[in-house]
C-alpha cells in the first residue's frame, strides 16, 4: 500500500512532525485533537483514525471501500485489541467502540456516529456479566440496534421511539433511565424486529460486518442532503471528505457515577472567561442533543464529583493554552474516571470573537496579527446590522426561504410597490414596512430606502434589489420564487408563499443573513457598538495591504461608508442619479430626442442636478479618491414598458403614445446585458459623456475652491472592450476637462481609467493600460461574459449543478480564481507592463467577499471596493490574505 | 528628417531594392507602377511621388502638411523643373503637373485628381504663346479652375458645367471641342467669377499654394465619406493612407493628334486573351469618365495612329509579362507620342478570373501555386448563385439597402409569413416569393425553403434568417431597417420603404451580395457552370492542409456541401431538426412535462425522427465524420410567445391556457443568450442527451449494418465552460452508447468533443481536454461573450463604431484576431498540451471568411467549417494561407 490510510491515535501527533494543518487535513479536525490529547498525556480512549484520504478514496473506487483498506481496517482493531486488552466481538470481554466523523472543518450534527458497535447477541451477555450491570449492557445494545438501523440502514428513528414510549407507559415510567435491564432486554427483541421487518434480514451479528458498514455509512453521509446544505452554506470543499474515528467506548451510561457533556472554555457568545458547559448523568452522548432530560450546568458537577471536575478544569486550561485558542470539548465519565473525547476550536459569535481575540492579546498568548486571524470577516456582519431578538426567533415558525441577499433582519407591514412604501412611511400609516415584489427596478430606488427590508420572487444575489439592499445596508431576501411555491399579483396586493396568503398591511419578517421568511412579526434588536471593534480594526488596518474603498453614488452612502472605514470610493455609478424624481423627466426628454441639439438641451437640464450630487459627495469625500463611473445602463431602464405607463408618461411629455412606443419598441434589446450601454452610449452620443465631465469637473473645481481640498476626479469608462472605444470617449472627456480647468485658472489634475469587465479588454489590456489610467475590475459582468451567462437567468439551471456537484459556489459571490481570475491576472500584468503606475481595482461584487480579496491581494492589485456595509469585512479580509501572503 | 517621404519615379524602384511589396505600400500601386515603367524604360511623364506615409503623417499632425515635408515637395518641384526643363509658374515655359491620389489597392474614382496644376493669368499666355495654341492652353485653364474648385475647395461641379452649356448654346454648338479660344478665355472668366463668390478671395495665381492645396485635398479625400464605404466594402484598412503622384502634364486635349484612354491586356469580363479598351481624340482623362463624347474602340488607333498603336501594343505585352498579370492601363497621346500614366493588375470577374488564371499556367506564365493566389475567394460566390441580368439591373431603382447577408439575386412577389410562401408556391399562386419578415424564427424554416430570398427588418449578418440563408444558399438581405426609414406589419401585411409602400403580392428584388433592395421585378440570370472551376479547385485542394467540412443539419444540405467539396460535417445543429411539423408536438410535450417519467416519454416520441434524420445523413455523408451538436437553444424558442397563439396551442396539447402561459413565462430570460441552453440543458435533464445518444448511435450502427461503412460518431456538446460539466454530460452519452454498441456486438468507436466557444472553455482548455477528444470553436458565440455584446443589438451601435473608426470590420465576420483570435490560440496551445492529438476545428460563421480561414490555418488547427455554398471559399482560402504561410 503506497499510502497510509489508517493512524492510531498514538501514533497521529508524530507522524505528521508538527505539520498541524496537514495533520487536520489527513486526520479531520477530530483526529487531529485525539492525537494531540494522547500525545499530551491526557485521558482519552484509545482508537484509530481512518483518514480523509479513504473517504476520497471511497468515492473514487465507486462507492467501496477497497479491499486494502478493509484488510487495514481489521489490522488496525487488532492493534486496538492490544492496546485495550479487549476483543473485538468476544463473549466475555468484548470491545466496543464508537464509529463518528471527522472532517476538516467541523459540521456539527450534519454527518453521522454510531456507538456501542461490537455487540451482539453474545457480547452483549458477556457485557453484562463483566460489568455486573446488565442493565448498562442491554441500554448500550438497544442504543445500538437503534443508531445502525437509522445510520447505517436509513430505517427511521421514529419507529424505534414509538416502540420506547409504548414499552415506557406500558411499565408507567417517565424516563428512559427508568426502565428496567429486561423492559430493554425486550426492547432489543422489539428493535432487531423492527430492523428485520424493514431490511428484510436480520440484525448483523458479526461486528466486522458492523464496522465496515458503519465506516461506509459515515462515508457516505459526508454526501447526504443535510452535509451538502451545510458545506455550500460554509464554503467546505466536496473533495475534502470526511475522517471516520473509530474509538474504544467509555460509557457515560454505565450508572451513576458515570455521565456525558460538552464545555467550552469561554463564553461562546459572550467571550468572557468562564467555563460554560453542561453534562448529564448516566447517559450517553446522543442524549444531550436529543433534550430528553435537562442537562446540568458544569459548575454542579464541582459539587457531585469534585475530583473529576477538578481533572477537567486541569485539562480545559491545558487544552487552552496548548491550542492558543477557546476549546470546544466533549467528554464522558465512565464510573469516576474522566475521558476526553473531543477538543476543537470553539465556534462562538461575532461579540465574542472580538471579545476572546482582544483578551487573548491581551493575555500575552497571540500577537495582534494572530488575532486578526482569529475572527471570520463575514462575522462583522452581524455586529453592523439590526437581528432579530433571539427568543423571538425561536417562537417563530419560518415559511419560506430565500436567497440570503443582504444581511440583517426586519420586520415590518408589507407593501407591493416603493410608491407605496413611501406614502405609507411619510404618511405614518405604517412605521416599518417590508417591499414585497417580482422584482425591483431602479425606479423603486426611494421606496427600498424607507423599507426595513426587501423580499424579492425573482432574482439572484445579483439582482437590482440584493445589490441596491447592500449598496444601503438593508436587508434584503430575494428570488424568493425558486425554491417555494409563489404566488405574486402586484396589482391586487396578494402574495402568497407556500400556501400561507398575505395582503398589503400584513406583517411579514424576514432574515438577510439565512434567507428566512416569517409570516409574523418577530422582534428585532438594533445593531449594538462593539467596544473592542476599533481596536481590533485598528489591528487589522496595521496589517492589510490593499485599500479599502467603497462603492456608492449619494452623501448617506459615502458617509456610511467612510464612518465604516472606507478610503475613498471605488465606484460612484451615475446612472442612480439619473432616476430621481426631479431630473428622470429630463433624462426621458434626452432619451427621446431625435437631433444632437434636442439631445444636448435635455442634458443641460440634466447637468446642475449631477454637479449638484458630486458636490454633496466631494464635500464627504475630500481628498478621498472618487472613481466615478460614466452612465452604463440601456436607456430603455430609464422609460416604462407597460403600454398604460407609456400612455401616462407620453401625455407627461407631451409626445403621443405612438411615438413615444416606439422610442421604447426602437430600444428593446434581445439581450440587454450584450446590448446599447456602457461606453457604447458615449459612443453613439458623445454628449452625454460631455456633460457628465463638466458636472464632474465643475463640481471638483467648486468644492475645492470652497473648502481647499486638493481634488483629483477619477472618471471611469466602463465596458471598454477595445482601446480605440477608451480613446474615442477619453478624447471627449479631455477636452471638456481640460478647458474648464483651464478656464478656471486651477491646476486641478484628473485620471481617465476604465472598468475591465469584457473579457475583451482584459486579453488586450496591455493595449488599454496604453490610454486608462487606471484599471478598476468590474467582477460582476467579467464573471457573466466569461461564463457565458446571465446572473438573473443562471438561478434556473444553477441547482442542477450545485446538486451535481459541477460548480460549488455561486461564481458571482466568491470570484472564480480559475477562468475569471486567469483574465484578471493576466489584464492585472499586461496592464503593468504597459504602465508600470497604472492603478489596479475591483469594484464587482467581488470586493467584499473575503476569498475574493485575498485573490485581489494576491495578484497584486492597489484596492478593492464594496459596499459600504462590507467595507470593515473587506479591511478585516485584506489584513487576513496580508499576513498569510505577505508580498515580496 | 528622419523618413524619406518624397521619391522621382527615376528612384522608385531602386530605393525598394526588389522588395515590391514594400514599394508598394509605400509608393501606393500607381506611384509603384510608374516607378516601374520608368526603370523599364516606358514613356512615362516623368514626376514624384509623396508616400502613403506622409498621408498618415497628415492625419497625425492634425490634418496639416508639416514644414519638412512642405520644403521636401518643393525640392521635388524643383528636382522636377530640372528634369523637364520647364519651370514651375514660369511665363514662357510653365511647368504643368497633375496631382492624383495613389493607395496600396487601387480604389477606382473614390479619390481625387487634379490636373493642369500650376496655371495661372499669366503661365496661360505662356503656355499659348510656347504651344501656339492658345484655344489649348485656355482649355487646359478654364479645366484646371473647375477641378480645383470642385476638389479642393468643394464648390459644387454643377454651377460649371451650367456656365460650359449656356455658352454652347449662345454660341450655337454641340461639343466642348466646337468652343474657341475666345469661348473658352471667356469661360475662364465666368469660372473664376464662380470661385470668388463662393470662396470669397480670388482664385489662387501662386502655383505653390495651389501644389500644396491640391496635395492636401487628395489627403482629405482618403476619408470622404465613399471612400470611407467602398474601404469598408472591400476591407481596406483606414491605417494605409494614401500616395500622391504630382507628375508632369501630357496634353491629350492639345490636338488631333492627342488623346487619351485605357486599355486591358485581357478581357476583364470574360478572361479572353485579347487587348480590350478605348480612347478619346483631343481629350483630357476626365471626358473619357464623363461621357459627353462615346470613345473610340481601342483597335481604331491601329488605323488612327499605326505607330502609335504598335508602341502601346509593344509596352501592353511587356508590362503584362513582366507583372505577369493582366494590366489595366491608362495613356495619353500628345502630339502623336504615347506616354504611359498607369499600369496595374486589372480588376476582373470571377469568370475571367479563372480563366485568366488557368490560361498564364496554360502559358507557362505562373506556376498552379501563384494561379490558386490570383482568385479572390469571394469571388467564387457570383459563380454558385443567380444573378441580376446586368441590363436589367442598370435600369432599376434602388429603394433601399440592408446588409448583403447571403449572396445571389433574389426576385418575387412578396409574401409576410413562412406558411404563406410555402402556401402561395405550393398551390401555385405565386411561382416566386421573396419572404419579408421583421425577424425570421426557426419556425420559419420550411417557408425560407421555398422562398427566392429572404428579406428582413432587423437582425445582423449573423441573424437567424441570415445564418440559415446563406446554410440553405439562398439569397437574403437582413437589418434593412437598421438605415432605413421601415414599418412593418406583418398582421396587416403592408411593408413601406423609404416611403415605398408594398402589399402581399407586389414583386421586389434584393441582392445578398451588395444588399441592395429594388422595389420591382429585376430578371435574374442562373449560376452558370464553370469550365475552369473544378481545374482550378483541383491545384487549390492541392495546396491546402486545412480540411474543410460544412454546417448541415438535414439530408439536403449535406448532400449539396458534398457537391461542393465538403469533406465531412463539423456541425449538425439538432436543434433544427426538432421543429419540423411531425415533431414539434413532442418537443413541445416534452418541454411541457412536469416529471422525468413525462419527459422520457415525450422524448420516446421524438427518438424515432430524430435517428431517422441522422440515418438519412449518414446514408450521404459515408465515412466522412459527422459532427453532431447536442441540443443547443432556450427551450422557449420551441414555444409561442404571443398569448393568442398560446391558447391555440393549449388547445391543442389538451392543456389550460393558464398552464401553457405559466410554463412560457417560468421560461422567459432576461438574456436568452446567456440562459437556459447548450449543456445547461442536459445538465438539467440528462435525458435529453440520452435521449440525442440512443438516436445518433442506433442511426450509426443501422447505416453502418446496411452499408458497410465504418461509421464514427463524432458527438458534441455545446456551451461547455467547466470541464466537471462536460464530464457529466459525457457520462451520460457513454453510459447510453457503450450499452447500445455492446449490445449490438459491432466494435464502433465514437468521440466526445466539445464547442469552445465560452470564453471560460477557452481559458481552461486545458482541463477539458481532459474530457474532450476534439475541440470546435464556436466563434460566434465566442465572439459575442468575448466582446459582450450580442449581434443581434450590436447592430444599433456598431454603425458609430464604424464612423468612428473603433472597428473597421464586423467581428461576426472576420474572426477578431487580437482579442477572440487571443482565446483561440490559448485554448488551442492548451488543449493540445493535454492531449496531443486533440482534434481541432472551427464551426462558426467564420469558418468561410478567407482572413479567418488564414488564421485557423495559422494557429494550427485541423479543419473548418462553414455552410454549403462557402466550402468553395474557405477551399481556396484554405489553400491560400497555406501557401503563404507554409506549415513547418
Amino acid at each position: 500500500m503506497s499510502k497510509k490510510y489508517l493512524y492510531y491515535f498514538s501514533e497521529g501527533n508524530d507522524a505528521f512532525g508538527g505539520d498541524k494543518v496537514t495533520m487536520k487535513n489527513i486526520l479531520g479536525g477530530k483526529g487531529a485533537g485525539l492525537a494531540e490529547m494522547t500525545a499530551a498525556g491526557m485521558p482519552v480512549p484509545q482508537g484509530f483514525t481512518i483518514t480523509t484520504e479513504a473517504c476520497t478514496q471511497y468515492y473514487a473506487d465507486g462507492r467501496q471501500i477497497n479491499d486494502e483498506i478493509t484488510a487495514d481496517i481489521f489490522e488496525h482493531v487488532k492493534g486496538l485489541e492490544k492496546i485495550t486488552g479487549k476483543t473485538f466481538g468476544d463473549n466475555e470481554n468484548p470491545l466496543l467502540v464508537s464509529v463518528r466523523s471527522g472532517a476538516r472543518q467541523s459540521m456539527p450534527g450534519m454527518m453521522d456516529t454510531i456507538l456501542n458497535l461490537g455487540l451482539n447477541d453474545e457480547a452483549v451477555e458477556g457485557l453484562a456479566k463483566k460489568t455486573n450491570n446488565p442493565r448498562f449492557a442491554y441500554d448500550c445494545y438497544r442504543r445500538f440496534v437503534q443508531m445502525f438501523a437509522d445510520v447505517v440502514m436509513m430505517v427511521p428513528k421514529s419507529l424505534f421511539e414509538v416502540e420506547i414510549d409504548k414499552l415506557k407507559e406500558v411499565k408507567g415510567v417517565k424516563n428512559d433511565v427508568d426502565l428496567t435491564a429486561d423492559d430493554l432486554k425486550e426492547l432489543v427483541g422489539t428493535f432487531k424486529k423492527i430492523y428485520e421487518d424493514n431490511e428484510g434480514k436480520p440484525f448483523p451479528q458479526d461486528p466486522k460486518d458492523q464496522l465496515i458498514e458503519a465506516v461506509k455509512a459515515v462515508f457516505r453521509s459526508w454526501d447526504n442532503p443535510r452535509a451538502n446544505v451545510y458545506r455550500k452554506m460554509n464554503e467546505i470543499p466536496y473533495e475534502w471528505g470526511t475522517a471516520v474515528n473509530v474509538q474504544q467506548m467509555a460509557f457515560g451510561n454505565s450508572g451513576d457515577r458515570s455521565g456525558t457533556g460538552v464545555a467550552f472554555t469561554r463564553d461562546p457568545a459572550t467571550g468572557a472567561k468562564k467555563l460554560m458547559g453542561e453534562y448529564l448523568i448516566n447517559a450517553q452522548g446522543e442524549d444531550v442533543v436529543a433534550g430528553v432530560r435537562t442537562p446540568s450546568p458544569i459548575s454542579h458537577l464541582h459539587e457531585q464529583m469534585p475530583e473529576v471536575y477538578d481533572q477537567f478544569v486541569e485539562i480545559a486550561t491545558r487544552l487552552e493554552n496548548y491550542f492558543r485558542d477557546m476549546q470546544d470539548m466533549e467528554f464522558t465519565i465512565e464510573d469516576g474516571h474522566l475521558y476526553m473525547l473531543q477538543t476543537r476550536n470553539g465556534k462562538r459569535t461575532a461579540q465574542a470573537a472580538l471579545q476572546i481575540a482582544c483578551d487573548l492579546v491581551d493575555e500575552g498568548m497571540i500577537t495582534e496579527q494572530e488575532a486578526v486571524l482569529r475572527v471570520e470577516p463575514k462575522q462583522l456582519d452581524t455586529l453592523l446590522h439590526p437581528q432579530f431578538d433571539a427568543a423571538a426567533l425561536k417562537a417563530a415558525e419560518v415559511v419560506g426561504k430565500g436567497l440570503a441577499a443582504s444581511p440583517g433582519s426586519a420586520c415590518g407591514q408589507i407593501v407591493f410597490t416603493a410608491e407605496e412604501a413611501e406614502e405609507m412611511v411619510k404618511s405614518g400609516k405604517m412605521k416599518k414596512v417590508v417591499l414585497v415584489r417580482l422584482e425591483t427596478s431602479p425606479e423603486d430606488i426611494v421606496g427600498m430606502q424607507v423599507s426595513q427590508g426587501i423580499l424579492t420572487v425573482r432574482g439572484g444575489m445579483t439582482s437590482h434589489a440584493a445589490v441596491v439592499a447592500r449598496g444601503m445596508g438593508t436587508c434584503c431576501v430575494s428570488g424568493c420564487g425558486n425554491d417555494n411555491d409563489v404566488k405574486i399579483d402586484e396589482e391586487a396586493k396578494t402574495f402568497e408563499l407556500n400556501g400561507h396568503k398575505f395582503v398589503e398591511g400584513d406583517w411579514i419578517s424576514i432574515d438577510g443573513s439565512t434567507g428566512n421568511i416569517y409570516g409574523e412579526q418577530v422582534a428585532t434588536v438594533a445593531a449594538t457598538g462593539n467596544k473592542n471593534f476599533n481596536r481590533f480594526m485598528g489591528w487589522a488596518d496595521a496589517a492589510r495591504q490593499l485599500l479599502v474603498m467603497t462603492n456608492a453614488d449619494n452623501p448617506r452612502d459615502a458617509q456610511q461608508a467612510v464612518d465604516l472605514g472606507a478610503e475613498g470610493i471605488g465606484l460612484c455609478r451615475t446612472e442612480h442619479m439619473f432616476f430621481a424624481e426631479d431630473r428622470i423627466k429630463a433624462v426621458r426628454e434626452m432619451i427621446c430626442a431625435r437631433t444632437v441639439e434636442e439631445r444636448e438641451a435635455a442634458l443641460a437640464k440634466v447637468e446642475p442636478f449631477q454637479q449638484g450630487d458630486f458636490e454633496a459627495m466631494y464635500r464627504i469625500m475630500g481628498e478621498r479618491p472618487m472613481t466615478i463611473r460614466y452612465l452604463d445602463p440601456p436607456l430603455h431602464e430609464f422609460l416604462p414598458s407597460k403600454d398604460e405607463d407609456i400612455k401616462e408618461l407620453a401625455a407627461d411629455m407631451g409626445m403621443t403614445f405612438d411615438d413615444l412606443k416606439n422610442v421604447v419598441a426602437s430600444l428593446h434589446e434581445f439581450n440587454p446585458m450584450m446590448g446599447h450601454r456602457g461606453c457604447r452610449l458615449a459612443v453613439t452620443y458623445p454628449e452625454i459623456a460631455a456633460m457628465q465631465t463638466r458636472a464632474v469637473i465643475k463640481a471638483a473645481l467648486n468644492v475645492s475652491a470652497e473648502t481647499g481640498y486638493i481634488i483629483t476626479p477619477h472618471i471611469m469608462i466602463p465596458l471598454v472592450g477595445e482601446v480605440k472605444e477608451l480613446k474615442f470617449v477619453k478624447d471627449v472627456v479631455v477636452k471638456v476637462a481640460d478647458e474648464l480647468i483651464k478656464a478656471s485658472g486651477v491646476d486641478m489634475k484628473y485620471l481617465v481609467g476604465t472598468m475591465i469587465e469584457i473579457p475583451r479588454a482584459a486579453l488586450t489590456a496591455g493595449e488599454i493600460a496604453k490610454e486608462a489610467e487606471f484599471f478598476s475590475f468590474g467582477t460582476n459582468d467579467l464573471t457573466q461574459m466569461t461564463f457565458g451567462f446571465s446572473r438573473d437567468d443562471a438561478a434556473k439551471f444553477l441547482g442542477a449543478y450545485y446538486e451535481n456537484k459541477i460548480y460549488e459556489s455561486d461564481p458571482f459571490q466568491h470570484l472564480d480564481q480559475v477562468g475569471v481570475g486567469k483574465l484578471v491576472k493576466m489584464a492585472a500584468h499586461d496592464g503593468r507592463e504597459t504602465r508600470p503606475d497604472l492603478g489596479l481595482g475591483i469594484c464587482g461584487e467581488h470586493g467584499g467577499d473575503p476569498s475574493s480579496v485575498e485573490f485581489c491581494h494576491k495578484v497584486g492589485l492597489d484596492y478593492v471596493s464594496c459596499s459600504p456595509f462590507r467595507v470593515p469585512i473587506a479591511r478585516l479580509a485584506a489584513a487576513q490574505a496580508a499576513i498569510k501572503n505577505p508580498r515580496k
